[in-house]
């Protein structure tokens, strides 16, 4: 009996004091952004690294890719915490594997900060924005490969009729992470336009999936959430800080890299932690955004350059944007989405001469199509409150829905 | 007799088939970086990352910064050969250490690599130059915490006397690791200034330290230097790809960030593949020009801005730069350092109105005033031509003379 106690206390001692100690050192990475964000952010207007807020009356230069600063003080505090997770001397010997993987996902997450930046930098064009992620996705799936290559996955009870109970998959294993490390990096850089937007939605992912762990410590895997709170607390810790001066508003932007880095961050250890796909459950108005942009997107209907809410000075409120283009031109795609997007009241479209001018398709443009114009504070914050929800309807497809699809503890 | 052949063939073939692979992938990444170097430098001037050369008559803009995309290559090399060099599924499990030593390794450069692009681009100050290595190397110093956590030294037979044959220097070790880093990367930052000279002296240091990894791949510790051979043939594939478009008359420069990602490159597998005395060898032109630098780099000496070779004109020729001080000034040191190297000869003086005018403390200077004025490519090729002779001394050094030293096989 006082074996068992002594070795329950034992795993706890192990779970609970390095998450204290991240949680501790997390705080000073908060403070330290807190403190270098605005001394650094002259030296980026000087480095021409800035833009100009459209939705704002003044003109004045906003320093850009403040994410790079946030990414370093998150890889520094990653590189201090190291011998905390795995103690020292030949230690590892018995848990070589994590210990590989905790560094190849700071490979990963370095990487995607280092290409991010310079796509900043060196304004990539459009097409990088895809391989971009898959280079830096590179260290993991190679180290997943050394290390497991283990590419079975469990089938949803549904479908065990079919293919069974466990299904390797193979090579398509490798293609889903690469892809689910685009995904991520994309997803949260197209729903962006309004002050606070990219880091806000982006923490309240991460709170997410760090309730989502915390809850999971209690189950047999709970290394893998440990694993995974190691990374997002000092993610969220610096992001906090980035959004204080992101939001409305806009001290300074954040940049691309900021965009890639976050998004590697969630991959990584959705990858690692094997819950990929609750993390993407955490990514709904991200998914549906992705969806609704598809076919400007892909230009099955034209896309301007910009698809940002319309500001009018005025009033100081943004308004819906809008996109024209002639119905008799499109594609059959494109006829099949217009219609479709009507049907499910996504778009409005007015018709005159022979052209429609509907809104863009983006959540952004549809939030100010039912609200009608907004301060832009306010709508980052319905944004953000729309997240919010998501994310509470993710936890209940996770608990109580997921019994349906799988063997739930 | 059979077996022991056999035996002796799977060791040749686990040494040499990692190392042609390795050899036909740094082949690629040189075609590759030969092809992207003018693809991509007018990204960099549209960026602001330019200079105006001013050894030149025209003032046209050279791109700045370019080994960026010659280390991203080299990441991405490195990244496609994780599983060349530790097959697949579990094998790990007989060489843990190596693996996550690969990975950090990988996560340092690429992080040294980062750290230098912002540099370049922000354009940090002086004191920045010291912090930004020793933060890169705080992922491989922490493996090695966890790994190995041995810091013991071999002692020099003189020495073992006082200290005995081997001596525990506890956190003096790490102390040594990381200012080897910082040594490195800084001392090949301050050799430069004329076209090619970063890039040249830097090939030159890889092949050397190469030549001696292929020597000792037939002693006993031959997967240290294997180790080695990894990372350096890539490095000096894509830096003689580099090399071609930096020779005189430059069309790009490399930036600080070349000289960082060398550094950190050499120092890394130095200190993984336990020979950085060794690797210290082979950078004595550098220990040579830091040393001389030292009274103008701590202001002892006045020390002005650029310290490059002057270029004149009319002769299409460089000239020794000058500087010009107050003797009667100078502190204690000051004195001492301007006597000390006028006894040794390394610089000229005139004195007029009580104000001394000198030729500038570096290694390029000393060239030219003992050469004469000289061409640009010729005074590279010089240059180039000591360092390889120095490669010459370190390898007489090493091997014969190491025995007086210490104990060699």
């Amino acid at each position: 009996m006082a074996a068992k106690l002594f070795v329950e206390n034992q795993t706890e001692m192990k779970m609970w004091v390095p998450i204290i100690i991240n949680v501790i050192m997390s705080s000073a990475a908060f403070c330290l952004s807190i403190k270098l964000i605005p001394k650094v952010k002259d030296m980026f207007i000087q480095a021409n690294l800035f833009g100009i807020d459209k939705s704002k009356k003044s003109n004045h230069k906003v320093p850009e890719s403040l994410g790079v600063v946030t990414g370093c003080i998150f890889l520094i505090t990653m590189f201090l915490f190291i011998p905390v997770s795995f103690g020292h001397g030949g230690r590892t010997e018995k848990f070589p594997h994590e210990f590989v993987e905790l560094i190849a996902a700071l490979l990963s997450i370095c990487c995607m900060l280092l290409l991010g930046f310079a796509d900043d930098v060196l304004d990539l064009r459009w097409r990088h924005k895809l391989l971009l992620p898959t280079i830096a996705s590179l260290p993991l799936l190679m180290v997943y490969y050394v290390n497991f290559n283990t590419t079975t996955i469990v089938v949803p009870k549904p479908m065990r009729g079919i293919f069974g109970n466990i299904l390797d998959i193979g090579i398509l294993y490798y293609v889903y992470m690469g892809m689910l490390a685009v995904f991520c990096t994309n997803a949260i850089n197209i729903l962006a336009g309004v002050n606070g937007l990219e880091v806000g939605q982006s923490v309240v992912i991460s709170i997410s999936i760090m309730l989502f762990n915390l809850v999971e410590l209690s189950g047999h895997a709970w290394k893998a959430h440990q694993f995974s709170l190691y990374f997002l607390m000092p993610y969220t810790a610096t992001s906090l800080a980035l959004l204080k001066y992101n939001w409305y508003p806009s001290r300074v932007f954040v940049g691309d890299t900021f965009c890639y880095f976050s998004g590697m961050t969630f991959a990584v250890v959705g990858i690692l932690g094997h819950f990929s796909k609750t993390t993407l459950l955490f990514f709904i108005p991200q998914v549906f955004n992705f969806l609704f942009s598809v076919p400007q997107l892909f230009h099955f209907i034209e896309c301007p350059r910009h698809r940002l809410p319309k500001f009018n000075a005025e009033t100081d409120q943004l308004e819906c944007s809008l996109v024209k283009f002639q119905y008799s031109k499109l594609s059959f795609l494109g006829k099949f989405f217009v219609n479709l997007f009507k049907f499910l009241r996504l778009i409005q479209w007015k018709e005159k001469d022979g052209y429609i001018t509907s809104n863009n398709f983006t959540l952004i443009n549809l939030v100010l199509l039912y609200s009608g114009p907004m301060h832009e504070a306010k709508l980052t914050t319905v944004l953000i409150l729309i997240q919010i929800f998501c994310s509470g309807i993710a936890f209940l497809i996770r608990y109580p829905l997921a019994s349906l699809f799988y063997d739930v503890e």
